[in-house]
């Protein structure tokens, strides 16, 4: 296996983009990486999406945008893992290079939720549980995600507050970023006088609707000397339905990639300098912290609150404001984070830099972290 | 790159199966495979579908299906490209084993289409073109291929009896097959009278509405003796709108696949002992025939007429029925095919069998053919 790094990234900013459509989108982000990486000499496609066969009535990503791209010809498919999808594709395109079977590979993702009615979106959401067994009970992801977050305040003794400073940290680190939805500060008061989403789950603790679209180029690390290197990619699967589940407060499939992962690349906990978490709800972002090695089970929402997630604390955490800030569109969301890190890696996150940062990891979710992907890059 | 082998095969019988759910098409077909090849320890899963997101409300397939499976922690994924979701699933998986990143692949299609709605189902194939420009016409994806199928008639003087004769001969070659959804002879004339799907496509020259499952198993060809080689395979994409086409009478994408595989494999159109097409109505039989080389140009409907794509022909086409006749549970189609050839290779076909057949090929599109993968198994 050769070395392979990020070496193009394209980031389009999350928003409501009500006057473009998936391949404006995309392209735009293609073209980005394009311009990054100095070439646009790919032979093989990888999309991530999720959304797009109800949202937009589009099933056939992969030859439709290789064509809006100009490409006709080269191979190109899409990549399914709920919300997933985006680190699961990457995982691939990196397999692709690694292997030798490509030497120059597209890997983006794409969503556009806006367009969806409300009840196309939370009917989305739901389906990264299993809808015959757990939709059809009326319960919404968020409502998942509140039996989570409860466990977690009775099990461990977290407060509301504490868990819902998640949602503030993001918000902070993500002033500045100019691709992130709402990159401006939430006080926690705020957080906690928004509505209840699902009790004890707040509003203003959910990642929201966005539209965006992010794209890597992938390359040799020979042939990508400003690249940054992968230093592993890793995908695993957990117990898929909540309710067969004998801890619900912690994601199987995230020990398992990250195990994975920290054994390819040859580091721990330690050693990562930051973080990209899937914090659809506040109190995914805490488990994922604790599965993932950074803090004690049952610590994390006191790490969080205690400031040890900020941009000079100890494991500095969603530093363009992971899915509350930054956005969370769906199948794009694991990219924009792996291109997050690799921006960081690069010096190039501007108000949001880490200083000296060397190592970073991507923490990439599907359904109720039923699908992890871990991607760990470092500077080359 | 190490020889990759197809281990295990495992076909579900394609039906209306109104009593099971994807999960138990799954894995029946799954451990039809695990038997076959002898072990269930696979260290991922490529799960290729096309209409769960609104069939079923299911969008995170590879979790749940790990997980119907009993394996979870195995890295899952679903791999999409309209009806070619199937060959590229397989396409995908090769490269997981040929490289060294898994010793051991299950590669499964799963379709259900008998739950939807007919207007639903509709929508399914009209997503394999464009939505926003294409069937925001309101044309169906039948539709599309009446085009090809009239302009074919008009440009190569076909005659509709010849074109039709393709349905005919899968239904032919079904005949015994204990995994096909139509198993018996259609007469020509029958054909013929039966209702305009679109004028000029008969309803009995366009593949059924069907559910069904296939899997696969792939190993290194060293830990597979009784295996079958795979000796390329292949994915393209060519223009992606009917209307932007030079020639509408060419799937691009087909002609640049089989380049790409005939040369990994080191063979030629004469080499080849039987193919699997992918017929989704009569007219795409035929002109996949040609693209892939085994007839020329604007003879592929009195080649087909003449006999020569029956079992003791020149090329034996279709030998459990193709589209029409073996079915068409869209995801699952792509292996189907690559099933049915490595059954033929090692002579498993039953009364289907081509005697002697050495090397086979099967062609799985999405699309107007605007996404093609070709597959070559080779007899070990």
């Amino acid at each position: 296996m050769r070395a392979v790094a990020v070496a193009g990234v394209g980031l389009t900013k999350v928003s409501e983009h009500w006057e473009k459509g998936l391949q404006d989108l995309f392209t735009e982000a293609a073209h980005k990486a394009f311009e990054d990486a100095g070439t646009k000499e790919i032979d093989a496609l990888y999309v991530a999406n999720m959304g797009a066969p109800i949202l937009q009535g589009q099933m056939h990503l992969g030859a439709m945008l290789a064509d809006a791209l100009g490409m006709r010809g080269v191979p190109a498919l899409s990549v399914g893992a709920a919300s997933a999808s985006g680190g699961v594709a990457f995982h691939e395109g990196v397999k692709a290079v690694a292997s030798g079977f490509a030497d120059c590979v597209l890997v983006g993702g794409v969503e556009k939720m806006s367009d969806g009615l409300p009840e196309e979106v939370y009917s989305i959401l739901a389906m990264a549980e299993d809808q015959e067994y757990t939709a059809y009970t009326g319960v919404t992801n968020t409502g998942l995600n509140a039996l989570i977050h409860r466990s977690y305040m009775e099990t461990y003794g977290a407060t509301a507050e504490e868990i819902a400073m998640f949602a503030v940290r993001g918000h902070e680190h993500a002033v500045g970023s100019k691709h992130s939805q709402y990159p401006f500060k939430v006080a926690i008061d705020r957080v906690l006088a928004s509505p209840m989403e699902a009790d004890p789950v707040h509003m203003l603790e959910c990642a929201a609707v966005g539209d965006g679209a992010a794209a890597m180029i992938l390359m040799p690390a020979d042939k990508a000397p400003e690249g940054v290197e992968v230093a592993a990619t890793s995908v695993a699967t957990g117990p898929y339905y909540l309710a067969g589940r004998k801890d619900i407060l912690t994601f199987d499939a995230v020990k398992t990639a990250a195990e994975r992962a920290y054994k390819v690349a040859g580091v721990t906990p330690d050693d990562i300098d930051l973080v990209e978490v899937h914090d659809e709800t506040t109190i995914t972002g805490v488990i994922s912290l604790e599965d993932l090695g950074f803090v004690e089970k049952g610590k994390g929402a006191s790490y969080v609150a205690d400031g040890c997630t900020m941009r000079e604390g100890e494991v500095p955490t969603n530093t363009f404001g992971g899915l509350k800030a930054r956005g969370h569109p769906l199948g794009a969301t694991g990219l924009y984070q792996v291109g997050e890190v690799a921006l960081q890696l690069q010096g190039r996150a501007g108000p949001c830099q880490v200083e000296g940062a060397q190592v970073g990891l991507a923490e990439s979710l599907g359904g109720l972290g039923s699908t992890c992907a871990v991607t760990i890059l470092r500077r080359g």
